[in-house]
């Protein structure tokens, strides 16, 4: 069912920074930053080649990474996201498994455009893990 | 300078009720438990064609990921590896930029039989970052 590592998600508290620690110090290529206001998010992607790795920052009133950045005010690693390439045959394998997805239990578009869900932490091990269902 | 995302170790209480997690809920591909025990970890590698989750059980006395586990009893993400070709002139250049490599400041031969360093998370947003040497 799952496919490739698409990418590791971080929560920091201060986006310039991070990003310069990801290009000055560790030479990553990185991008410019994309607010994604309807997300909560400010994002900017680290390219690694075969995957990515996405520093978020809180954006609104309403981010979903708030609480995190309250409990880890240094920031930490948030989630992980793999692909799969049916999203809702995936959600029925997951429920029918016994794990829960979070909000109202069905996927939304995601910040790439493309049909997400997440899981529960509890379920895996405390780790948040999103799925993304990405075009084959 | 970083390179490919190697992989993303994922400390777990449970090595084999994470593996059947893995395999059976979200359909990875899994291998066997390896014991490190020069390492202080069971592990498990996740294939995700482009790059690896690692789950890691501890032990032995001294495992280096107890103490993360006894604050994290559920388990978590415990590290993000990145591949870079020369980790003399990666340490070099980290230390020079006020990086802080963990242990003695030098690398080490890591679980993959490579020379590996980890850097202090509180240098990089809260998130433990491995390096490992991978030969081009």
């Amino acid at each position: 069912m799952i496919g490739r590592l698409n990418h590791v998600a971080i929560a920091v508290p201060d986006l310039a920074r991070a990003t310069a620690r990801y290009r000055d110090q560790l030479g990553a290529r990185v991008g410019e930053p994309q607010a994604l206001p309807e997300h909560g998010v400010t994002v900017v992607f680290v390219d690694t080649g075969n995957s990515k790795v996405e520093l978020l920052e809180p954006l609104g009133e309403a981010s979903p990474i708030t609480a995190f950045l309250e409990k880890n005010p240094a920031g930490g690693m948030h989630h992980i996201c793999f692909e799969v390439d049916d999203i809702e045959a995936s959600a029925r394998r997951l429920v029918e498994t016994g794990a829960r997805i979070l909000g109202d239990g069905t996927p939304r578009i995601g910040a790439h455009g493309n049909p997400v869900l997440f899981l529960h932490p509890k379920d895996f091990d405390g780790t948040l893990i999103e799925l993304e269902e990405v075009p084959a």
